[in-house]
């Protein structure tokens, strides 16, 4: 199968950020075969040729930070404090189930491919549902298991531990999916959790997650109880590596982001959940200057609300300019590359995805440029951070599959999803309904 | 004519927020008839049936400030710093003409459409011109002629005033269409210039307009010349009055708040392009806390990019919640009042629109729920302020016309409207390219 795309203004996000303005770019089976300026075409024969119209074609959008099996939770007391104690940790240990995360993670999955994000990171439980429900929508991902106290898929302490082995130990081998393990937190894990943790990345050679340098009282808690950082701590137990992917760091001090860089840690910068609950926003430029991979991430349905990047870029940009009263702080070029290569960076995955350049995975995403809100285009990268929204992504290609055809999916049903998503919300929807009322 | 709109969840935004879970709403030409829920819908002959799916049915939006007539300015020099100076007024004055103000207007105002915008308050040049686009378009709207020393629509010193006066007679007696006077800013305006379209707007009963304590220059320039804050120096000059709505208002100080106040002085805010130039957060709780009323504004396409409020209601919800690091500061209903209710205030207009209640206009939008990003619903106004975006509205009314129908205008193409304005910006484009090549 060889497709042609044609007619459309290409940024690569290579190292040199290459641009064709008037660009195509052809798919062998799951590879980019060529690409260039439409003069350069090759004369081959393809199976399929896609007209671009003159949208952006982009490389796939990578979010690295979510947890995919909350769709349940979003628009649920989005501005009531102790959300986590008082809607979350409940909720899910009342009403998540295997078969909850399944059809959540395949609507949060749809909103993602719908907005041209071809990868993603996933953190929650049932997450060998969460897997299945990945295979089926096609799309690439790296896929955690939550270890926690009392974590809603075992009653056994910390039995996200064996959960994760085994589901690592079944997983390893698919062509989109790698599975991995996160403990939650450091203040919701204890040392020897950790550790197990770390040891089970190292001993299966897969990706390692957490929630660092989040909360408040998380920085308190090891400030009180270890005059430590909550990154010292976690160095002094042995637990950073360079398998390590850390969540949020909106406290992290110059001195933790000194530290994870000595380990090559990987961050997930998740702008929009770490405003929209007031807790602050972190330090994204320090960690770039000290050489920290850095991914946008959306975090999950009830943080950040919505499973796209469009929104993250630009609240990144206004974010980071509004802190350093600097708008030529983070231009949209460089926002733009944290949404793709950055990602991939943030993921280990550069060699694969991330950019549009011959021998990479086909994730692709092409934005049109008919609609009004993206018209004029000066700058394609000022059009896609501060003019886009996802309702402007209207092809998406991911690995061998044509998975967003004219802003549609290809091979599922927007409505049957939610249904079958709604149906299983049923004793969710109970649950939450009381916690609602003995609120008021 | 008579229209019933059945099957929607409708959010008054009354002062009880009012709210019909499964309601109806009839228009009765340009009124609201009736509205109430679906088991209290009469048995009443009308013309057309809208099955609103369960939908969001809501006022339509209101944007207080925007210059409709710079979408030709959209994604050039973004990230650039002296934006206003390298790019704004040299090519204001090298390439803006009645017709290129013309086309911009009408794209500006079918983005503003089709994401529920009904109402907006315009400042800009050559406003005959935004009037006759604003009318084919059929939009609510007050618009003002700016003054401003070197005006790029006249060739004398402050001519924006005798245009204004002129513009103003023309129009006072439009059904939509409120023409006012905006000196640009107290910087670029002379004691004199001030003072005259203060005069003019109360000698012809109009809405005065300005652009307040936005930059860092204007505090510093009116604190060394006057050792005053620009409010005190407007104040003195007997600038302020209950005509005039301040636009930004970023470094107004808690004195000058309890000043603007005793004039009862109405307020848009505009915190994205606040951000996005890094220069601040304006006091928005305090705002209101002292009395005065506020809408939400866009600014211009090249300063705000989106002419939408979604992107403003969320950049709201977390600029806010971050500035005071508290979640539950400006809860979504709040964020969705001040869309509609609050910009109706803010625009002296809240006895004709802003809220849908018998016997005010049709102003009307309806969001579909359809859509996988609207997925699940357990508050609406969360729904609209964290998950929606411009996309998920499908059905606009305004006054006695159905504007938008399926995401789509009803009586414009927006192809044509992009491809008018485009042939409009050739020369535009050319100096435009000029700009760009001497900075490299």
């Amino acid at each position: 199968m060889r497709i042609l795309i044609e007619n459309v203004w290409i940024l690569t996000m290579d190292s040199e950020y290459t641009e064709y303005k008037n660009g195509y770019l052809i798919i062998e089976d799951k590879t980019i075969l060529s690409l260039g300026d439409m003069k350069q075409c090759p004369d081959v024969q393809v199976d399929r040729v896609i007209d671009g119209q003159g949208g952006l074609l982009m490389p796939g959008m990578i979010n690295t930070h979510t947890h995919a099996g909350m769709i349940p939770f979003r628009s649920l007391g989005d501005d009531t404090p102790d959300r986590l104690t008082r809607f979350l940790f409940p909720l899910e240990s009342q009403a998540m189930t295997a078969e909850l995360a399944y059809h959540s993670t395949k609507v949060a999955i749809a909103e993602m491919q719908l907005a041209g994000i071809t990868t993603f990171y996933d953190i929650y439980y049932f997450e060998e549902s969460v897997a299945e429900a990945t295979a089926e929508m096609n799309s690439r991902a790296i896929l955690a298991e939550t270890v926690l106290e009392d974590g809603c898929d075992s009653d056994e302490k910390f039995g996200g531990l064996k959960i994760a082995e085994e589901f690592i130990k079944k997983w390893s081998h698919h062509p989109l999916i790698t599975p991995a393990i996160a403990p939650h937190a450091p203040y919701t894990n204890s040392t020897e959790s950790l550790k197990e943790a770390a040891n089970l990345s190292t001993k299966y050679n897969v990706p390692l997650s957490i929630h660092l340098s989040e909360m408040t009282f998380e920085m308190e808690k090891y400030g009180q109880e270890y005059q430590q950082t909550p990154v010292e701590y976690l160095e002094a137990i042995d637990f950073l590596s360079n398998k390590l992917l850390a969540a949020h760091l909106i406290f992290a001090t110059d001195d933790d982001l000194v530290i994870l860089a000595k380990y090559n840690v990987f961050v997930a910068h998740c702008i929009g959940a770490n405003t929209k609950s007031g807790k602050g926003v972190a330090p994204l430029q320090q960690m770039i200057d000290k050489g920290l991979k850095v991914g946008l991430g959306t975090d999950g349905p009830s943080s950040g609300n919505t499973l796209e990047l469009f929104t993250q870029m630009k609240l990144l940009a206004n974010f980071h300019k509004t802190y350093t009263h600097n708008r030529a702080t983070f231009p949209s070029l460089e926002i733009v590359r944290l949404a793709t290569l950055g990602g991939a960076e943030a993921l280990g995955m550069e060699k694969l995805t991330g950019s549009l350049e011959i021998g990479k995975k086909a994730d692709i995403t092409l934005i049109e440029t008919d609609s009004i809100n993206m018209f004029p285009i000066h700058d394609p990268y000022a059009a896609i951070v501060y003019s886009a929204n996802a309702a402007n992504v209207c092809e998406v290609w991911i690995d061998d599959k044509h998975i967003v055809s004219q802003k549609r999916l290809n091979n599922h049903s927007e409505v049957t999803l939610t249904k079958n998503l709604s149906e299983a919300m049923t004793l969710f929807k109970q649950k939450a309904e009381n916690i609602l009322q003995n609120m008021d």
